[in-house]
């Protein structure tokens, strides 16, 4: 029996928590796994110190542990097995930007939209922008090497990470990188823990690149008739030039956010294209043009262009909820497969024809620009036998994007969910490979067990 | 007594070299170190396979092997050591472009400035430009994370690797990512290989990603007559702006140019910066005004601004050729140490003072946007206690860089030269942190022995 209050002594007031009820909603993460288990404890750090503690006493009693930010992951990164300490960064929220460095160091439980808002205040930007931003963590953020909607031209997460505080499995507190722009002094570790899901070390601050506030953007929305003139539109726009975001929806999408929006979507299109360009003054328009002419190349059936900040972020809007959106259409199985920009057609249509041979509804969004689609499978949890159509469309929709060159996640993690596919997309030295850094750093298996390594 | 034969008859016709008069020029790189060893044998390997044959031939030996690319590496990376196999890529130079996916897809040995070049051929780019692109490989730039000019904009060079190929100690080829914008599934493992300074293993195929191509740049010179004035401009400067190309160069740089250019360059000042703004159209312009008003109400003495792109790469060349002409002026220690902004005067000056302390010549030019700084230790090689002096303030300026909360290398990387004062700069954690990787994948301790690790 393991005597918690020794490790409850040794942490702030309040900070552990054992009762069951009170556990319950530290279980399950937005993956929302029937499976979750119940952990033995979940513990609110507030500190790296904290941390330290946690981590000395989980290896001491071989207790895994599993990090949680916002719990906002949609690949079970942060799902509880039984038996487990939760470790909780919600206490952890501090943001302190300096303008001068153009940098912000953050605690991992600060929101995406808190750090974004404390950068705005100093003109700053911090551009990851998952869709969740306003309720994901920035240490998940960090630890899953997130994407969102301005990757395709700003980039990811990683990009903008110059340091990290990490404790690794022994107890150990590692300062890794810090405010410079530039420095190879040493292995890159830094990057080695941003994207590692929490399997090699716990984050517990993040130095952060900022850039110059956002120009507003100009927006154009079109439809497209077909899926492929959608994707062959994307991928001729992608060829020569970077708009600030390139976003499809197909037609599942489109209605599900109309249901919510009535926006007069057009709900017979088979895809709608969603793109912004943020170049300065005349010329986010003239960009806009040119993907005009791209669009109506393509057969467009409608396009429509506005300067206006407001009316672009309302469309944008539109394709942040519509994943709520096709939420309330049932229960879903969200995928997260991305493939290089030649093949997203395919893919597209590929997903089409799964979604029609196992008699289930897919609903496609995706960050076209960077070739990383969401799929999401839509059942009635009631229905078991539907439930397994779901299933297997869920793990074909894997396997058509490996076969396609593509990878099973592009920037939600492979998580407790995707774990079973990680060995038919990584190669068997790949593995290894994983293997040989996991041991490593994490003799004992204490850190997340089950997510990305089995 | 090692029987090479056996592997020369694994590898092309003609790979192997053992002639010492041969093996001469592959055992030094451009840090010039006078204690370079001499190799048992050189192999120029012409595929992934050969550099397998080559790492499995070693293990089996414990034989050291030296990966060499172009032999430009500053901290002597690919200097040669006693008995050790140098691995030359020099013959791997392919490079394939696909415009659909905007990636190149590289061999180790192919030139920055053929990968430039080949990717402009399709209107696109490849951003990183260490000073050296003319003659430095693809291969060593992927080792480092190399630096350069256009950074301060653009990022460095693990920003635009998407997947490497890499044998590792025990003779495995692993291919990680590929030609995916966003790849999460597993470690982030092409991250850890790109600036590992071939400690972890030969990267034998890069995968890049392109942009499109830059748009011609607007130029502005500008001659400080105070150090703290060209640095506050910086400051200034880096703030709110994103220019893409902050270039700095002290008096001692200026003459050594303008000996070589007689451009007219002002000889009298303490400090020029070159700064250049590739925004589109009429934004260029716009820009660089802005930064006229930030270096005059910095007292600059002279402020020079050009919208003719050629006009404005003759300055560029000018910082380009620092360097060499420097080195006209004696042997020269060449420094890499990089503060975060607002500490680069601190720095500027610290560095000035330990010239005159030491009474050394020291020329110092900067990527001065990400704190980078280039101290060039002039010496009379054949005056023994002036090279005591000049290497008694290349540690100090280390020593002073990391007081500055800076570190002992921005983009060259630790090589051999810095490896002592990798403990003074990484703390004991992060420095254990980084022997744990190294154990973990090269238990032996055969990729560049002396490199990074001691």
């Amino acid at each position: 029996m393991i005597d918690l209050t020794a490790l409850a002594s040794r942490l702030p007031e309040g900070a552990l928590i054992s009762d069951a009820d009170r556990m319950e909603k530290y279980r399950r993460d937005r993956a929302n796994d029937p499976n979750a288990g119940v952990p033995l404890a979940v513990i609110r750090v507030e500190s790296a110190q904290d941390v330290q503690t946690v981590v000395r006493f989980a290896a001491e009693h071989s207790l895994p542990i599993i990090t949680r930010g916002a719990g906002s992951s949609l690949s079970g990164g942060s799902t509880a097995i039984d038996g487990c300490l939760v470790l909780s960064t919600e206490r952890m929220t501090a943001i302190e930007v300096d303008p001068r460095t153009r940098t912000a160091v953050v605690q991992p439980g600060a929101m995406n939209a808190d750090v974004k808002a404390a950068a705005a205040a100093h003109d700053l930007w911090y551009p990851p922008d998952p869709s969740s931003f306003e309720f994901c963590s920035i240490g998940g953020n960090l630890a899953t090497n997130a994407g969102g909607l301005c990757c395709v031209k700003y980039g990811v997460t990683t990009d903008y990470v110059l340091g990290v505080d990490v404790v690794t499995a022994d107890g150990e507190l590692v300062e890794l990188g810090g405010p410079r722009l530039k420095d190879v002094a040493g292995l890159p570790l830094t990057k080695l823990f941003v994207g590692s899901e929490g399997t090699l070390g716990i984050i517990t601050r993040g130095v952060l690149r900022l850039i110059p506030a956002q120009r507003p953007a100009a927006t154009l929305v079109a439809t497209f008739a077909q899926l492929a003139d959608a994707c062959q539109t994307v991928q001729d726009i992608t060829r020569g030039m970077r708009p600030s975001m390139l976003e499809f929806m197909d037609q599942v999408c489109i209605n599900a956010v109309e249901d919510e929006t009535a926006m007069e979507l057009d709900r017979s299109a088979a895809a709608m294209l969603i793109i912004q360009s943020d170049e300065p003054g005349t010329h986010a328009g003239a960009e806009i043009d040119q993907i005009r002419i791209i669009c109506e190349k393509n057969s467009a059936t409608e396009v429509y262009a506005t300067d206006d900040a407001d009316e672009g972020e309302a469309f944008v809007q539109a394709r942040r909820i519509a994943i709520p959106s096709v939420e309330r259409k049932g229960a879903v199985l969200l995928e997260d497969v991305g493939v290089p920009i030649p093949q997203l057609g395919d893919l597209v249509l590929g997903i089409d024809a799964i979604a029609r041979n196992r008699d289930v509804t897919v609903a496609v969004m995706a960050h076209a620009g960077d070739g990383n689609t969401h799929p999401l499978i839509v059942f009635d949890p009631a229905d078991a036998e539907q439930l397994e159509r779901a299933e297997l469309a869920y793990g074909e929709i894997m396997d058509l994007a490996i076969e396609l060159g593509g990878t099973i996640t592009g920037e939600h993690g492979v998580g407790r969910l995707k774990q079973p596919w990680l060995k038919d997309y990584l190669s068997p030295q790949a593995l290894a490979l994983n293997q040989k850094i996991k041991d490593a750093l994490d003799p004992q298996g204490i850190l997340n067990p089950g997510v990305v390594f089995n």
